[in-house]
């Protein structure tokens, strides 16, 4: 077998029973996922997935990266090939150095995919390569996997993707019209017009306003134009917006040095510093936004993008080379939290990528503010150890009520049963302790296990 | 019942064994509490508490930010009333919130204190709301609640509160006074006089002045000042000054530039970079004057004071809004270091809220210059998770010798046996794990779970 | 005993059993120390070691710094003499002050020592102080005690020292002139000749010109000269460079910039900034020549050096007062790693003093530049906990592939043995308690213990 039936359970045999016991509460609950990357197009076009390279190694920069990393060649992993050439020799690149992944979760995802829903019992290698390619091949045209079967069984009670404010939402459109019952929602993620360092972002601009009716030339009309792109987005069941940003930095400014900064940011006029002013100030518009329309926000800061200018210029965005950075919240959010901070009608979901910011700053403001929550480990700590870390450095400061459950964050759509199942086991295994070691009541760990299964999202979230 | 004998022992059960042996050799053993914020009015009154609310809820800003932080409005929990107005009523409200402090330090605190002190079996919830704030009410006018009569059934050896350099300590002179022989001591804190910040500074300074018959308005006779009023402290036992600085800045200013410094923040004609060397002095003096009449000092770096301002103008301070900030020590203390670092006759304690420091500078620092120790985690780290990790994070370096055992810092009187009880049980088990691991002989154990308990923490603050 | 066959293996019982499963295969592996400060003279000249103070306390600064903090004074332990006047009195003190080290690594090294190498059971302290130093004494005149049996009795596969330009390696040809099989070989270590606030930074530069036949006096021949150093080092066997700058700072300046730099700095006409961009610079050039020759760069940032000035001015250079500090890699290397970074040919090896960058910074780099890999923990990290939280913040998202094995890092020629032993014991416990959790297989897990203990090592240094 590839997974073990106590996977990631603490090893002390006692505590180990209670974890077994709260997991089997929690193991069958509907997966909620409002933070994902798949794409809508999948579900609207329900056509099967190409092949197992195209599938696996082409949309997943955690595999990719590894494999880079110990020498391995991008073109030979068909990375920035529209059409993988030969997908079956990108596949046994990808299983002779399947070993690298050892101790990682990509390999404990990827091995709960290939048993659960593939059937394969023998370890991918370079000798079962082949095999594992064919068979992938062949199920792939089945209609078990197709995309919404797939989505179906899943247990998948909502899931979301990500999309720009100028996107037409058309497939989220088919979805609904198609009558299929999935609940498939968009997010708000206006990074391409609220960020003048987006490629484009001037002309995106131009669009918004174009898409909308309104002259996005003016800090008004812009604003304007954001409005009714949310509202367009709020028709089709998005509840959220997410913002990718470098730092955490917020502002307030006056209307006035708002509009004039805005002038100067579209025109191409300023400079670096001017600009984490601008994007500074449209997280806090996003707040009073959300506000007006019950939107909740996101905040996902600490990454230096396309560190590899080689990778960058000849591979383009997403491939493995964003690399986190330390990240002040303290300091940054506090502009946006004097303003909003003690709006009880606001929620802000912070995730980070610099784990001592978590008991040092995290935690002490989401035990705070009515508007915080402390999002899941994001990324590279969307991991075991990671969400274990998270746990012991949060929950004494900020309880378990001041997070939001799990988020999946992927690309990669087989992934998330995966995934869900690896949170749910960890923080199945951080109750266990608590209960083993006298520091919370067997009944209480049963609903609190429920809770960071399925409840806080759906609370957090609105959904 | 609410608490179990066996709490925060490690699960494996060969290692609880030996935890649960080493914590029986401390377990009774008297309680130091050198750092605290009782007040010395309870003992010198020795009146009884007013009501559960007033209690348990009001004073305690680890209560009542967890449930602002979940939409509880700080006037419902009578935050800011002189006098609480429906003491039922609150406490009611904090009952039906008490599941929020699952997992938390807090919880584990008050859950002692009920059944301890109160008797209580069950747990505080909705139900058990009245029954909780009835039996309280009633005990609380018995004898055996006094503050007195507590400070003795919890086995205090020493009591130290925390003291402004203007406070004349009429209710320690009252408590001598009284022929009771429990030793409470004031601790020397002169932020109101040297924080250009602190409210009413200069006021504050001319007072201190006349109190000691010195021309505060000159750096000779503020300085002068200063170590009249220290001298007073000492004469009702202080062992220690306590200083809660925004960084860990220290300064090596000549005598002209620091007389110059003091005439432009005494005028307020400082700004905020000046201010902020003027701290960094003081610090230095401070450890000048420790030189000459033998006080510890304590260093408390690292918070934002009043990060919600809304809060802050509503409530006032030490509403649950202090949010630590990343802390630099090793460039900070440096001036301070290279003056007086070497010297023999100095202990400065060095506290931190920025856990990242612990074994990238303090353990360092601390396991080389004579005058340093490690204060035990602090605020939000004083937890089972966070003692464990400043173990783990410590030790190897600095040792166990140039640490100070545990302090209490707490306003919650009826919580200082409970946190001891907490520290003595985490460090049992930290030493039965390097037991169980062979990293320690048994009988060493003991003697250090000994000293970590007792012995280090007289001779670190000269009690 | 002093040391039990089952330490530092982790106390539940069936993963310690999965432990002592890996460890036995994997203790008798030869060691590699590719990255030591022991010195090639001992291995020359091969007489005994002089004494057991001279020995254990006067060369290791972990030894006499943890002493210095608790108010030994350095002198009477003999620090700063040529030859120890009375080292049995330094012994006494040293062994009355050996309960200081409970709990640390020092300890366990020592203690490996005291009864693998000289056969005591009963621990050291004022009582045996006097047993030991006879006993010691005695048997470092015997044959089987001398560096070269030493070597030989520690299954030493390669020791490397660490060698500054201008050495004319004259130790190294004797090693080899003498036939003794031994491979001990010479780092290059150049911040004798590329960090401008080194002591005697402008003559060094003109002793290596000298010695090479090159004008040092200009960029191009300051250059030529380092590479003709190289090549002198590579024909003794060398594979690798190390670096210790206070910062990763790199720089890619044009050569125009780089000569103008040199000049200024070479005339110390250069500030503190420019000197700093000078280091930066010499990264890069360093991994262009290693792109020519092959050799290995290992990077060793973050420490403040000589903190402690009045030690510094008394004792000299490496007296135990050397402080970490936060360290940046992400934005630091940016310049070297979009230079050579995607170059296979290059390996680059990182070490860190700040483990909030672990999983922050170095597993995300580490993870995708095919260049980069990660040193062990290093110094105060060179411990049980360090190795453990190194493992644990660093596999996930680096995997196992991109660390390097264990470096040793010692002065201390005799604590080799006992430090390899503790990297392979935690590494063991790591790998047990992931098969424990069924994250690993354990096939997979003795493979990997192999990797850690000998196969990586030798791989990432060429050897």
């Amino acid at each position: 077998m590839l997974i073990h039936e106590d996977r990631l359970f603490p090893a002390d045999p006692g505590t180990r029973r209670i974890a077994r016991a709260l997991y089997a509460h929690v193991a069958k609950l509907p997966l909620i996922s409002p933070h994902g990357h798949t794409q809508a197009s999948w579900f609207a076009k329900n056509e099967p997935f190409p092949d197992p390279a195209t599938l696996f190694v082409q949309p997943d920069h955690y595999v990719f990266r590894m494999l880079y990393s110990q020498g391995v060649s991008m073109d030979d992993l068909g990375i920035g090939q529209a059409v993988i050439e030969d997908p079956r020799k990108v596949w046994r690149i990808f299983a002779q150095h399947y070993y690298l992944f050892r101790g990682t979760p990509t390999r404990m995802w990827l091995d709960y995919s290939f048993q659960e829903l593939f059937g394969f019992k023998e370890r991918l290698s370079e000798k079962t390569a082949d095999h594992y390619f064919d068979s992938i091949s062949e199920k792939l045209t089945k209609a078990e996997y197709l995309p919404r079967a797939l989505y179906d069984s899943f247990h998948l009670e909502v899931l979301t993707t990500t999309d720009p404010p100028n996107d037409r939402l058309e497939n989220h459109k088919a979805i609904r019209a198609s009558g299929w019952k999935a609940r498939i929602l968009p997010t708000f993620r206006p990074d391409s017009v609220v960020d003048p360092e987006f490629a484009g972002f001037a002309e995106n601009i131009a669009k918004l306003g174009e898409m909308h009716g309104e002259d996005s030339g003016n800090w008004k009309g812009y604003l304007n134009a954001l409005r009714k792109a949310r509202a367009r987005f709020k028709e089709l069941g998005c509840t959220a917006t997410d913002h990718g940003h470098p730092t955490a930095q917020t502002a307030d400014l006056t209307e006035a040095e708002a509009a004039k900064l805005y002038s100067a940011v579209l025109a191409g006029k300023a400079d670096a510093a001017q600009q984490e002013v601008f994007r500074a100030q449209m997280l806090t518009e996003m707040a009073r936004m959300s506000l007006e329309d019950g939107f909740v926000m996101q905040i996902h800061p600490g990454s230096f993008r396309n560190h590899n200018q080689y990778v960058y210029e000849r591979y383009g965005r997403d491939m493995g080379a964003d690399i986190p950075r330390p990240t002040n919240y303290v300091d940054a959010l506090h502009p946006l939290l004097n303003k909003f901070g003690n709006e009880k009608g606001l929620t802000i979901i912070l995730f980070m990528l610099d784990e001592s910011t978590l008991s040092r700053e995290l935690a002490p403001l989401a035990g705070h503010y009515p508007c915080l929550r402390l999002g899941p480990p994001w990324w590279f700590h969307d991991s075991p150890e990671g969400m274990m870390r998270f746990r012991e450095l949060t929950t004494e400061t900020a309880g378990f009520y001041n997070t939001v459950g799990f988020n999946d964050d992927t690309r990669a759509f087989l992934s998330i049963p995966a995934r869900h199942d690896v949170a749910r086991r960890i923080d199945c295994g951080f109750l266990a302790r608590l209960v083993a070691e006298h520091r919370l009541d067997e009944d209480e760990a049963f609903e609190v296990a429920h809770e960071l299964a399925y409840g806080l999202v759906k609370k957090a979230y609105r959904l």
